[in-house]
C-alpha cells in the first residue's frame, strides 16, 4: 500500500483544496432560496468526480438534482455503489459559528464548515480513494459506481423514485456509504444499526389575532399553553416516550450487543463534558451508549409563538407551533408512529383551539449483517487506512435511503464513518479532522482492492 | 354644554390631523433601536400640549422623558391629575397588519394605527377636551395637571421615582386615566378593578451548542422537552392554575359583583366570535366576564426554541426560553407571586439542564372606590360626552401606575375608557373609534365643569 500512501500524500493539499471549494457553496436543500447554489454544488461535484475518472451524468428532479458516475472495468470484481450527499443543513443560529459556515476554516488540525464532516468531506475522501486507486493501479480492482444526492437533508423525496426506475444502471453487490462516525479519534468503527425517524410538526391555533393578555387573558384558551401541555403528554417520568403504543415494535437489544457496547471506552463524562450539559439524561435502564444507538427517543427540534424579541410584552398570541422528531429502532415503523403521535396529539387537544399535525420526512430503522466479504474487506482496509481494526457500533443519526438499497437492489451498505462523535453536524462549528479526510481516501482505495480479491 | 359641542365639532378634523401626526412616530419604548423617536414623540407631545393651553415640560430620566404639563387657575377648586402614556407596545407581526402600523389610516369610522386606543388616542382627546374647556369658559374650572410618560409599555421603572420625588408638583385630588375601554359600543364605562401583572421569563439551558439530535438524542436532556413539561406543570385541569399557593391571597368576587357582572349585556357567543376563537375558556366556576375581569390567569407570551425556519432540522436545541405572564387579582402581591413561581420552577426543575427564571416588570392589582365627588362627576360627563350613563366594570388590563398615586399622593383614580373592548391593543391592526376621540374630549371638558362645582 506504500505506492498508494505516497499517491495520497502527493495530492493533500490538492484534495483539500478542492473540498474547500466544495464547502463553500451553501447547497442548504431545505432554503428555497438557496436552490440556485444547491445546482451549483451538483454541477461542481459532477466535474470533480469527471476529474477523479468516473464517467458523469447529472439527472434533474422535481427537486435537487443526481449526480451519478460510474466506472465499470472490472469484469469478474465485485461492483461497489458508493453514496453520499452534497446538500447541508441550514447553517443558523450563524451567530454562533466562531467563523463563517461557509468560509471553510482550518484551525488546529481540523477543517470547520457546514457540511464539512456531513456529508462533503466524508463523501469527497471516497472520491479521491476512488481516483487514488485508478491512478495507482492502472485501473479500478472493483465496478465502481457513485451516486451523490442532492435532498438527504430533507428526506431524499427524489432518490427513492431514482433508484427504483434506474435499477440497472445501480444494481451493485454492496453499498459503500461514509455518513456516520469513527468511535472516537483513530477508533474507526463499522455501522451496522442505524435508527429510523418520524419528523412531525404541530400547529395550535386559538384567537384570529395575538390579543392582549390582559384584556382576554382568562376568556379564550392560549395556543402556547396548550402547546406546552400537550408536548408534555408525549414524555413520561424517567425519560420514557408516554404516548400509548409507542414502544410496542421496538425490538428489545440482544444480550450481545449489551456485551460488546459495555466492552466499547466509552467515557460517560468525558461526553458529558464535550457536548457541554450539566448531566447525561435519557431512558431509564439503559446505559448511554444503548440510548444513544439503539433506543428510540423524541425530540422537540424548533419551536416558538408569540413574541420572541428584546424585553416584554403582553400578549395573548394566536399560534404556536412546534416541530419534533422521534428516532426510531427496529422494528418500528415511521408510517405508523406517525398516525400513533398524530392520533394521540388530536386525542389530547381540548376543543378550545384547533389543532393541526403535519409529517415532515420519515425514514426506516436499519440493522445490517455483519458477515460477508465486504465488511471482511472493510475491515482490513480501515486497519490500512486508520492503523486500527474498527468496533463495531449502532448510529443515532438515520439514513432513509438504505432501506430503499436493500428493498430495490437487494444490496445490503457498509457504513464506514470517517467523522468523529463530536463534529458538530447540523450545529454551528461543524468541522471534520483533516487527517480523516486523508485516511479516508485511503481506505476506500484498500477497501477497493481487498474488496476486488474476494475480500480474504 | 352647547358651546363646549360646537367648538370640539369646529375642530374635528384639526384634533384628528394632530392625533394622525404623534401616531407616525414609532414610539416603541422596549426596543433600544428606536429609543430616538421615542424622545421625538416626547417633544411633539410637549408642543402640543403646549398649543393646549398648558404650561409644559419635558423631565429627561434613566430611560424615556416625561412629559408634564399644567394650568393652575381656579384657586379653591380640586386639582385633576391627567395621566397618559405616549410610548406604544411593538408593532410585530407587522404582516399580520392590513395597513402599516405607523401610517395612521381611516376606515369605516375607525383610525388604525399602533397606539390609536393604547394611549395616544385616549389620552390625546382628554388633552383636547381641556383646551377645549379653557376656550370655551376663558378659564379652567378645576385646577389642571398632566403627566404622560414614555414607559407604561415596560413597567413605568422612572416614573415612580419621578412621583415620589415631585410630590407638591403632583399633589391632587383625583387622577384622570384614559387608558382602558367603554364596555361596547355607546356603553360608556368606569373602571373601579384592575388587574396586577407578574411577568416573567423562564430560561432553559441544556448542551453548549445545538447537537444533531439523532447522534445526541437520548444522551441529554433536550431543554425544550424540558421547557414544556415546566409551564404543562403551572397549567391545571379546568384552567386553574396549578402552583402551590398562588391563589392564596386572591380575594373571592363579592356576591354584589358576581350580581352586577351577570346584568351586563355581555353576549359570550358575540364576543367569541369578535376574537376567532372555537369556543371561550378560562377558569371552571367563573363566567367568561368574571375570569376576564375578576379571576388571576397565566398566559404564555413568547416561547422559541431551536430551529424555527421553513422545512425541518433535525436538531436538539441548546436553549429554550418562555416569557409569560400572571394576571393578579387583589390582594395577591407580584413580589410574591414573582417569588412562589420561581421557586415552583426551580423546584421542578430537572438536574439535567440550567434552569433560570428572570422577572420582567409587575403591578400590583386595584380596586378604586364607587364613591365620591368625581366619580359622581365622571357619571355625568360620559352621559354628557356618550349619551348614556356609565356601567362599573373590572377590567383584565394592569395600570402600574395607579398604585404608585395612591400610596404617593394618596389620590384614588378615575379610570374612564374611551376605546372599545376590540381595539386590538397590543395586537396588529389596532385602532380607534373616530367618534369616540371626539366625545372623550368633550367628557373631559364636561368633567371638569362638573367637577369644578364640586360634582352635585
Amino acid at each position: 500500500m506504500s505506492k498508494l500512501q505516497a499517491y495520497i500524500d502527493e495530492r493533500k493539499e490538492l484534495n483539500l483544496q478542492e473540498l474547500v471549494e466544495l464547502l463553500k457553496i451553501p447547497s442548504v436543500s431545505t432554503d428555497p432560496a438557496l436552490a440556485g447554489d444547491v445546482s451549483n454544488c451538483a454541477r461542481r461535484m459532477g466535474e470533480l468526480m469527471t476529474e477523479a475518472g468516473l464517467e458523469t451524468e447529472i439527472f434533474e428532479t422535481k427537486g435537487h438534482p443526481i449526480v451519478y458516475g460510474e466506472r465499470l472495468e472490472a469484469p469478474g470484481a465485485p461492483t461497489v455503489l458508493v453514496y453520499g450527499h452534497y446538500d447541508v443543513q441550514p447553517s443558523d443560529p450563524d451567530d454562533q459559528w466562531d467563523s463563517p459556515p461557509f468560509e471553510p476554516t482550518e484551525k488546529d488540525g481540523y477543517l470547520y464548515a457546514r457540511g464539512a464532516t456531513d456529508d462533503k468531506g466524508q463523501f469527497y475522501a471516497l472520491i479521491k480513494g476512488i481516483q487514488a486507486s485508478r491512478e495507482v493501479n492502472g485501473k479500478l480492482p472493483c465496478n465502481v459506481k457513485v451516486l451523490c444526492e442532492g435532498e438527504e437533508e430533507v428526506g431524499s423525496p427524489n432518490l427513492d423514485p431514482f433508484i427504483r426506475k434506474e435499477l440497472d444502471r445501480l444494481s451493485c453487490d454492496i453499498v459503500f456509504i461514509s455518513d456516520c462516525s469513527q468511535f472516537g479519534i483513530d477508533m474507526p468503527a463499522i455501522t451496522y444499526g442505524l435508527k429510523g425517524l418520524c419528523y412531525l410538526e404541530v400547529f395550535v391555533k386559538g384567537p384570529s389575532t395575538d390579543l392582549h393578555s390582559g384584556t382576554f387573558g382568562g376568556s379564550v384558551a392560549n395556543p402556547a399553553n396548550v402547546l406546552t401541555c400537550l408536548m408534555a403528554a408525549c414524555q413520561g417520568p424517567d425519560g420514557k416516550i408516554a404516548i400509548p403504543g409507542f414502544y410496542d415494535d421496538v425490538r428489545p437489544l440482544e444480550d450481545w450487543e449489551r456485551a460488546m457496547m459495555a466492552e466499547l471506552p466509552f467515557d460517560e463524562e468525558e461526553f458529558r463534558k464535550s457536548v457541554g450539559a450539566v448531566k447525561v439524561f435519557g431512558e431509564a435502564g439503559y446505559t448511554t451508549l444503548e440510548r444513544k444507538g439503539a433506543r428510540p427517543t423524541l425530540d422537540i427540534n424548533g419551536m416558538i409563538s408569540g413574541f420572541t424579541g428584546e424585553g416584554a410584552k403582553t400578549v395573548l398570541p394566536a399560534t404556536a407551533s412546534c416541530k419534533f422528531s422521534m428516532r426510531l429502532v427496529p422494528d418500528q415503523d415511521p408510517d405508523k408512529i406517525a398516525t400513533l403521535v398524530s392520533d394521540f396529539l388530536n386525542e389530547m387537544a381540548p376543543d378550545t383551539v384547533e389543532v393541526e399535525v403535519r409529517p415532515h420526512h420519515g425514514a426506516s430503522p436499519v440493522i445490517v449483517s455483519r458477515d460477508g466479504t465486504a465488511v471482511k474487506a472493510a475491515e482490513k482496509a480501515l486497519e490500512t487506512g486508520f492503523g486500527n481494526r474498527p468496533v463495531f457500533v449502532r448510529e443515532g443519526g438515520s439514513i432513509p435511503v438504505v432501506n430503499t438499497f436493500q428493498e430495490a437492489l437487494g444490496a445490503e451498505s457498509l457504513l464506514v464513518g470517517l467523522g468523529l462523535p463530536d463534529d458538530n453536524l447540523h450545529a454551528p462549528n461543524e468541522h471534520f479532522r483533516i487527517v480523516d479526510f486523508h485516511r479516508g481516501a485511503v481506505t476506500m482505495a484498500a477497501f477497493l482492492e481487498e474488496y476486488g480479491k474476494g475480500g480474504d
